[in-house]
């Protein structure tokens, strides 16, 4: 017997993630400018606050620390998390807070509990390859739907769901790859189609909190959402605490589901726990929100400055990516010579569901410095130049 | 639209773990005895050097704490659970180590690499009812095979395993709820009914490392198996660190789908990591088995001079767990009268896949103390009597 032959055929609809892929290119070389990952920027992720409140929740709580979580998370935070939800304009009203181990847990729980194998959804055409990954495992019938610099294309979208889909997936807030966050109106309009037709929408909102200047959350706009959130971007992606916010009707089934792996983490939930209720989950919100603003500022500025004619790019206000459109010159091959020079950027054409650009870069701007985005970028526009 | 009617029917082959019920049927009161819960001893618990570990680790390696974790969890502390392995008398060769949040996230992945909707696969009849949730979720057709007192009985597996199944759970050790440990031989015929036959063995492992007097795993007879472990039991189930030795040649695929969540721990990998690294883990071993060891002759002797005529049980040398049989009187029955009184357990015929027997009852020595596994059984005892 071969055990490989028993796999799910699930497994040959997925892949190893570009950025999985790309971290282990970049593993041993500090000395490389990361514009592939979307990991927050590290001078301003609170490790000696985490470290404190880690070693203050031992002894506060004690064993309860050490304890099995429950299927739903911690009562308490899930309590907390609501307050924040209602500070940053979130309707809780008639909905649960389950916990998870991060977005990615959260997105790959709504699939596991709503797709089977032919059932058809659609989703950002391009969007977060991760998250994809999770969706496309229950189902392969993912329809792309095309982003443009106001969000998603809503005419598209009614027209993709007149086909019977189950669900759309969206990041409506510095979505990722392109940066875009969805206009008031596109974000109503997803809310209406949704109304009309009948699916659920997976409203994935990792950065939200981070874009000060962000429309209401779809969620708002209709029950039929599941809204997920994460603290990996403002506090730090190793504490592992993501959320969804459920309607009443689904939290007893969603909840049962969550026993499939019970992946939360009590002592983290204790930490964010702690964290939320003294204010300093706020207190560190308010000063990241200025440093991705004005780092997408610069980097925007940075792109007029440098780059050649015909090379295009998204335009967002306050985002952790963007995307560069070459006009035509392979991605692959800037990144071969960028790598050679320093530098490194994850391919746009792996972001994409259907008719990938090979010419798009994904560039990530919350890691490195404001120095090395400078840096960064002059490369990329050299090494754009010389292969034009 | 109703959000309900768009979960997948997948949903519906599940429920609540009776455990998650219990508990919360015991929350607010602690003027109960336990005997319900497989929380480890919490008087053996090392709260204090989790505790002194967690701050240390934060201030050892810094931001990589808080940095995400990759699919396949922290490479020095997968090294270190393949030494910790060998030492006990696991063969680790041509095996790779995943890391996992908790045994129950291993099982939980595996069922999702390897079953579809029409797979068929094997289960102990009576076995762990949360790993059974994740392996019906994934597909209905389970056949149960009854474990008696040395174990499985291999030849109703013979017999099953010809019908085409792709999988076999079983935990070998202390099993959950009988509390039986498999002999050799069934572990060798195990293993060749799965060579002749060609299915995965899932050698689910939480309890192995605390019972001394135990044969090898089945994984050392034969590379068909996924051995599945976890620190839950030893360490603190708080600290959400189990894994997966898997064979190399599908050490990718799983690696992929773990992608799907990334929902391993990173402090806590670093805490498990300087624990084995120390030598604490395998000192509080020493410590547990004797405990536990010591929990269950009293539990057995007890039982002995107390059960009335026609009242049988299982007959662990280590276990957290045993099954009464009450020779016909209804398990609900009692609890009703025995919570009443102060004591709480399972009813048994929740771990049945088919066949469930309602006169019986799981008891978990693990928790309570040994005047509380004394009180608690005697009341159990007299309630019987009693209901008899």
């Amino acid at each position: 017997m071969r055990m490989i032959d028993l796999l799910s055929n699930r497994v040959s609809r997925i892949q190893w993630s570009p950025i999985e892929e790309v971290s282990s290119l970049m593993s041993g070389r500090r000395d490389v400018i990361n514009l592939a990952s979307g990991l927050p920027d590290p001078r301003y992720m609170p490790v000696d606050l985490m470290s404190e409140l880690m070693c203050e929740v031992y002894e506060k709580y004690g064993r309860e620390v050490l304890s099995y979580p429950g299927a739903y998370g911690l009562d308490v935070l899930r309590e907390e998390i609501k307050r924040f939800l209602e500070r940053h304009r979130v309707n809780t009203k008639g909905r649960d807070v389950i916990i998870t181990c991060g977005a990615q847990h959260a997105v790959s729980a709504i699939a596991r509990a709503f797709l089977e194998d032919n059932d058809k959804y659609a989703d950002e055409n391009q969007t977060f390859v991760e998250t994809l990954i999770a969706l496309k495992y229950y189902s392969e019938n993912c329809i792309p739907v095309s982003v443009n610099s106001s969000g998603l294309d809503v005419r598209e979208l009614e027209k993709v769901s007149r086909e019977g889909i189950k669900a759309l997936y969206v990041i409506p807030n510095a979505q990722n790859p392109t940066g875009i966050s969805y206009s008031d109106d596109v974000r109503r309009e997803i809310a209406r189609i949704s109304e009309e037709v009948g699916f659920v929408i997976i409203e994935d909102d990792p950065y939200g909190p981070i874009v000060s200047e962000r429309p209401n959350p779809i969620a708002n706009a209709t029950k039929n959402t599941i809204y997920v959130g994460s603290f990996s971007k403002i506090l730090a992606p190793g504490l592992r605490v993501g959320f969804m916010l459920v309607p009443e009707e689904v939290l007893d089934a969603i909840g049962m589901t969550m026993q499939l792996d019970f992946a939360t983490h009590p002592p983290s939930m204790y930490v964010l726990y702690e964290a939320l209720r003294r204010g300093i989950v706020d207190s560190v919100l308010r000063n990241v929100r200025r440093v991705y603003r004005e780092k997408t500022k610069l980097v925007l500025s940075v792109l007029e400055d440098t780059m050649p004619e015909g090379v295009e790019w998204t335009r967002p206000r306050t985002s952790f990516h963007l995307m560069i459109f070459t006009n035509g010159i392979n991605a692959r091959e800037i990144l071969e010579e960028a790598y050679r020079r320093g530098v490194v950027f994850v391919p746009g054409d792996l972001f994409y569901v259907r008719s990938p650009r090979h010419d798009s870069l994904r560039i990530s701007i919350s890691y490195p410095t404001e120095k090395e985005i400078e840096t960064g970028v002059k490369i990329l526009a050299d090494v754009i130049k010389s292969q034009a």
